[in-house]
């Protein structure tokens, strides 16, 4: 552990020591890859070391898991989620030092780190909930003396590889859903959160063991893209739940689809929101701030395109500038910090590059637009004024820059907002319901999340969650998101003695 | 019209003449390609001759179908369900002549030519129910003032791609879900079956110019491999159905996902039926017959591995046989035929090709195995014995080639239906409800379509139809596969003037 | 037939002559009871006689309803469809002299009676879907080896009684979802309306005819109370239904619960509509006027109370009262007729009385208030100015009636809407979201149908209709009402060989 | 406290002393009406003295009640499950003291006691997750512009009276889901088991008073007949759940409707096991046992009549005389145990009443018949072969009596069953899908619990749980009963500025 040792004490009570093995595989802790060093993004000191997996550990890890599947999908559902709400429990008795993990090794604030503990934690309940609801249908049949069936099975094995952005909520989302499904769980986290994958994967294994369960039923690895590739391309796993990029989605999603594996992607956002004329600007001012500062611009819902209609255009953003201007930067553990430090120095590189492009291009950075001099990774949440046809516009910056600009009417509006190949999500402030009707509606918003007088970030867990286009068209969390996890039979069972067909077709 | 110009006189009622424009394009038929013979696969005679479509008509109709869709879209769904309501009754107003064009053109015989069409028109009925429960839901949140909606939309434009052996049923499947989900719909037929693409569209192209709504909503091409790529290529249609080979339906899918479209596969089943020692052998024995040689093997649900419990194995062998035997092969416009030909000459040269192979390995060819001497496309229905290990059985031979092999337990044959590449439909002969529940259960078939005591062919179409694995994971017809036909947005909507934030999470 | 008989030709069409046999029992037309006469509205001149039932016919046609429920619900749900869809399209061929009919016995206005057939039709045409989704559940059990069901069977027999005022919109809304449902159908129209009740046995007849199915499904009486209360008491009849008022369904569902049966009411209305200060007044306008004097204010959700926010009372006010002078009375198969008479004489003298007790108490009648000298039972469409608290506004005036009042809040005017004993339906015409969310949410509107910027009347077949309180709480038509049609079993099937008991309990 | 002091230090734990205060009213702990002496079943002993309402009392906690619905109702839902949450984890700390406590006041033995807890602690668990799935519907309009709800909102207060056999499971079932659906509880357990009430009481109010929302959210009284007439008079309870005989449920159901309020009744069953030729009949003398001896024979779903098929008659019969014989009959709460005491002296008098009418009628007790001296309520487990046609056997002895028949068909197996006027529970014990399919069908048994190879108790929570005819009609705990506790409304929003009307009607 670094020099601040003392106030990393925390990090004991969630069974984390100075060097950690970064694999759990086959209900052991075990690693014999190469050792990465977790850092803190707010002066880019040592947290902790963490040995990683390799092939080796994958292969050992995987063959376990297949074998420990066979039971598990065999363990009634409601059984299933028993040991889900235990995890439940598990998480809620340490929701403050792992949210301040989340924090530390992440870098978003305190309050959001333990929001983040919370989602798995609520996660956690639905999903008990679930356990007993993952209804199959029986369907009428046209034939006598036949009943049809719609049957859910688990898939089996279920990889899930998550970002460094939201380290341990995304795992919750698959994870918990997953497990009650009957499927098992292998989990490769970011490279550069590897603290948080561990954490979380002590509390799962010891709610297992407790039940004497197979561990390997949850099974965590902490390395790099090797892992990943290994997990894209291995046929035991029926699904992979990927976040991340557009452009790493698209190497996934082609190489486990090559094997006629199925995938969930979560990638790219490029969210905008639109303020109409009659919008209600408090509401709006804080909505952006929110979306747009927020976990340093690093969230996939981030809020990337402000459109302004003309009228209020010159309210808002003054107002907006301001608050940019009094916004505090820094340690996010500290209280009363809005912006953490970006996750890595390459983030900071990123951040650079984009203001480099934008200010050659003489867009107009009415705010912020540097980094800040300091040992960690902090930049300037920046606002810039530019126009929706330029390049930089449709791409996403993972980083607190909010583009700006100016529409007249809402067809207008929402073309723009239509006009990025991601869609993830997207938000209009207006009080009119037509206009309400029309977002929502077959010729209003194309993303995944379609929100009104909220930002585009701060979703729930009851809806699915998830984007269009290039965001890869996954849902995961709730509403029916179930259903990607498991494996549809329609069964037909004739239970006479004689053999009707379907459409009345006479055979011999 | 070729020599049987009498028995054709039929053909002018459903619209057809000696030469046919393939294209409906903008609500015009209109075609600038070469032109292509329709064949009779009992004799290789012309039945007529059809113009296909160059990229020049394509891209033409997909431009007023772009155009058409911004129109369709907004038409309340219940009333989009009253244009298929017609389509229906036009359909059955023609059922006879239709599902005599089919059994002609594809060669399929006459009852089961009629069962295709009847099977779109009950697609219709079903659909115009649905056009009214389309639902959205309501969502509870957890803020106060915010209501969720998860609110279904049209996509756009879905492309249809159908094969051979369904050239009609699939389409039917396909567009009558598409268009109540507020879709229009570009369909390429199969390039030798023109004839059914033609008559079917003239029924759709009349009821919607009834209606005074733009023919575009149904856009149909009469082409090949070439307008195939373009729909796939296509960033118009969001999503592509094919039915096909794994092999071609694997080329669609990394073209459309590269652009992150979505795809619903129905690509190749290796179907095989499980007779347990306490089967009903009767049942058995006429099942194993419509499955394996109806449609002479040419459905994606016939029949090709029979695993018959060793208690049971000679009995019902020597009945098979004695029935394949009996079987009366022909015109399958005649009375009483149960084999038609094979659908072309190529058909036969794979039959030829997969039955050399069979006898290169020494497998036992227990009936059958010859092409018939015949203008047509005759082959006998075959029989062979052989072993579960040999690569022959993993494969599609697209014909009436039947592999029979012995086991002992539930938990072999499982494994053995389990242990191809495809999983469209699976069957189990037996009269246990522990074998039964075990087959639809988490360790049982991994088929898309799990059936007891019927063939693994001749699906209802209120379930949900299509295969895991290797045959795609697509779901066509009923159950809730219209969810695949609309774009799904999760919205909140705050309609208070407080800005709570979900998971409690406290920003500024 | 009366002096008007030629422009009664039309009855022939739909199977009338000047005197109708008024029970179709057993598939046969048969009727042992005294003459009644059915009597033109507009001018009390005899349509024709028709010969109603006596409890001996009643005892015949439940004896044979009886045993053919027998082969009715074993005959599979989507062939039950298919018998619906060829009722709805025996309809569609009728629907002018129906909807004529309609006009012409009850005395609504011929688009209203066009209306009304158009409604079953459409009822049937979701039916036919219905047909095929009358889905049960696989509920995951949590024991291994054993499988949950929810299964839905049909009930046996549905009682139907229907009032005048939809002498046969309410039959469809029953009969298309209790067929589909596996059940036959008794029927007692109206005592007033028995030729709507003849014409559209005589198709469903035809249907069941044609198909060689007992007639005996569709059971169908005239009659008076004497057959209502032979249906309330008979055991064999598992459920009724029955629209009419408060009074009477109290008394039928008392006797119905007394033996364990089921009912399900349409009973009084007493529907408001609440215009806010931010209304569309020429929306509300239009919607007030067809609210209120739409089939002479003789629906169950004819709008009787208005409640307009103080900033908008005259101005709304002096428009409505404009209108009232200008609307066109007369006979309702003429163009342009917006009001026909009342139903019957009774119905104008409870509309005197009702105007005398008004006038009694002193509140002011700003339009209308008499009866037409005419031969028919015409009344004036009439406005009230009166407080809230008044008496006779918590009573249901079965005429064009409405009662004006005036208020301040929002809460002040769902606190109004909701202070009578009736809750069948109620709208609020308003552009603020706030105001639309909480007018639908928990301390809104506590009616079953509750309406935004639309009247309180016309309600759309694919949502749940039907009132709370006095209303009687039945649900009708869409959404989930199918339901209340069948008997749900929650099955549970243990396929194994040991015995786990729910709850872990483990006893002996 | 009585004299087995030391035995019942465990009710102090759950916060029971020798006296106790019988009512909780808005928040706190007060009654004024008379004493009554909870008695251990076992010896008649005094446990405790409770202190009962008055109709005061009753009225003041209704007041305070009416007055906390309006807060919670507009609670969030997912904030309403947290609650619930915290209830099952408040009552997974107490699961052994109050699972003893059911057991000691009840006299079920202590696992079923146990199980009796668990049982609500799974409720909770399972409304947690629907407290995030109270989903409403967004259903297609057919209108431009136009959307429609169905949307659920929260009923008021559902008041639920429970019987004593099953002293708080049913309280488990009613309440977690009414919390979680916006309610408020008013409860009235029975007058026999006060000390239950309180305890749980108890429990639920300190989580209620920790989240510092008012008790009055939770009203609840020891108390009898005239709280329970209060609560059926009372229309401020628009629902009202009652357990008990059909014969005070129809009381309370023609009360309630009255005043046009809805009950949901669970009264009595008479429920039958029929054994197929081929049943396991091992399988089939455990069930038997479990469901005719179990609790004493006092489950609403104790098996109290028996169908045999002839060829397996005597052979099920012998081995369960030879059970009966050894059964372990004593104090509920030794080990061993599998038969405590009948809940009270009157119960012991029925029992007799009962054994007097049978021995008058000559049908022959082939085991048991006679109360055992004891200073407890304890009695013989009994079988009487009876014939189906004794008038006794259509009634509802509640105790361990039951009744053995012959038969030879399904058909006729199936006709016994459905010939009572009870229709609670059934099960079939065979092997064969097509007796298995045709009792779950059409025409097979009319309960509303309808078991295949378990016993006609012991019930999982997911599944519906509930029974037609003299049962009630109600449905609890899983499946859409949450539906019961909400209130739908169907809403119908133009956002447009136009009035189309439904079925095309055209006005004015």
């Amino acid at each position: 552990m670094g020099s601040e040792s003392k106030s990393l004490e925390f990090l004991k009570e969630i069974g984390l020591g100075s060097s950690n093995i970064g694999c759990y595989i086959n209900g052991q802790w075990k690693a014999t890859g190469s050792s990465v060093t977790s850092r803190n993004p707010s002066n880019n000191q040592t947290i902790a070391e963490v040995t990683e997996a390799t092939l080796q550990d994958y292969e050992e890890g995987l063959q376990a898991c297949s074998e420990a599947t066979k039971l598990w999908m065999t363990v009634p559902a409601p059984k299933r989620g028993e040991i889900v709400r235990q995890i439940g429990d598990a998480l809620r008795a340490k929701l403050d030092p792992l949210g301040r993990l989340v924090a530390l090794e992440m870098g978003k604030i305190l309050p959001e780190g333990i929001g983040e503990v919370q989602e798995i934690i609520d996660m956690c309940d639905y999903a008990v909930g679930l356990s007993r609801q993952l209804n199959g249908s029986i369907i009428p049949s046209e034939r006598p003396d036949h009943m049809m069936f719609e049957v859910w099975n688990p898939l089996g094995i279920v990889g899930v590889i998550t970002a460094f952005n939201f380290p341990c909520a995304v795992l919750g989302w698959n994870a918990c859903i997953a497990l009650v499904c009957g499927n098992s769980v292998v989990w490769k986290g970011a490279p550069t959160t590897p603290l948080v994958t561990i954490a979380v994967t002590k509390l799962v294994a010891e709610v297992l063991e407790r039940n004497k369960l197979p561990g390997a039923i949850f099974t965590s690895f902490c390395g790099g893209a090797e892992i990943g590739r290994a997990i894209a391309k291995d046929t035991r796993i029926p699904l992979v739940s990927f976040t991340g990029s557009s452009k790493v989605g698209m190497m996934v999603q082609q190489t486990v689809n090559e094997r006629f594996g199925k995938c969930l992607l979560e990638l790219s956002g490029n969210n905008a929101i639109i303020v109409m004329d009659d919008a209600d600007i408090k509401l709006v001012v804080r909505s952006v701030l929110f979306a747009a500062v927020g976990t340093a611009g690093q969230r996939c819902t981030t809020c990337r395109r402000l459109f302004l209609h003309e009228s209020i255009y010159t309210n808002v953003l003054d107002q907006l500038i301001g608050l940019y201007k009094q916004v505090k930067i820094g340690n996010p553990l500290e209280k009363g910090t809005l912006v953490g430090p970006l996750h890595t120095r390459t983030s900071v590189e990123n951040f650079q590059k984009g203001i480099s492009v934008i200010k050659s291009q003489a867009w107009k950075i009415l705010t912020g637009g540097s980094v800040l001099e300091s040992e960690g990774n902090f930049v300037q949440p920046t606002i810039v004024e530019i126009s929706p046809d330029a390049p930089v516009v449709k791409e996403e910056l993972f980083g607190p820059v909010l583009y700006v600009m100016k529409f007249q009417t809402l067809e207008e509006a929402i073309a723009l907002n239509n006009s990025v190949p991601q869609g993830l999500s997207s938000s209009i402030f207006t009080q009119r319901p037509e206009t309400i009707f029309k977002w929502i509606g077959p010729r209003g918003s194309d993303c995944g999340i379609v929100n009104v007088n909220i930002p585009t970030n701060g979703a729930e867990i009851g809806g699915a969650f998830g984007g269009e286009k290039a965001t890869g068209g996954g849902r995961e969390a709730g509403s029916d998101s179930w259903k990607q996890y498991m494996r549809r039979s329609t069964c037909t069972i004739n239970y006479g003695s004689e053999l009707p067909l379907a459409q009345g077709i006479n055979f011999g």
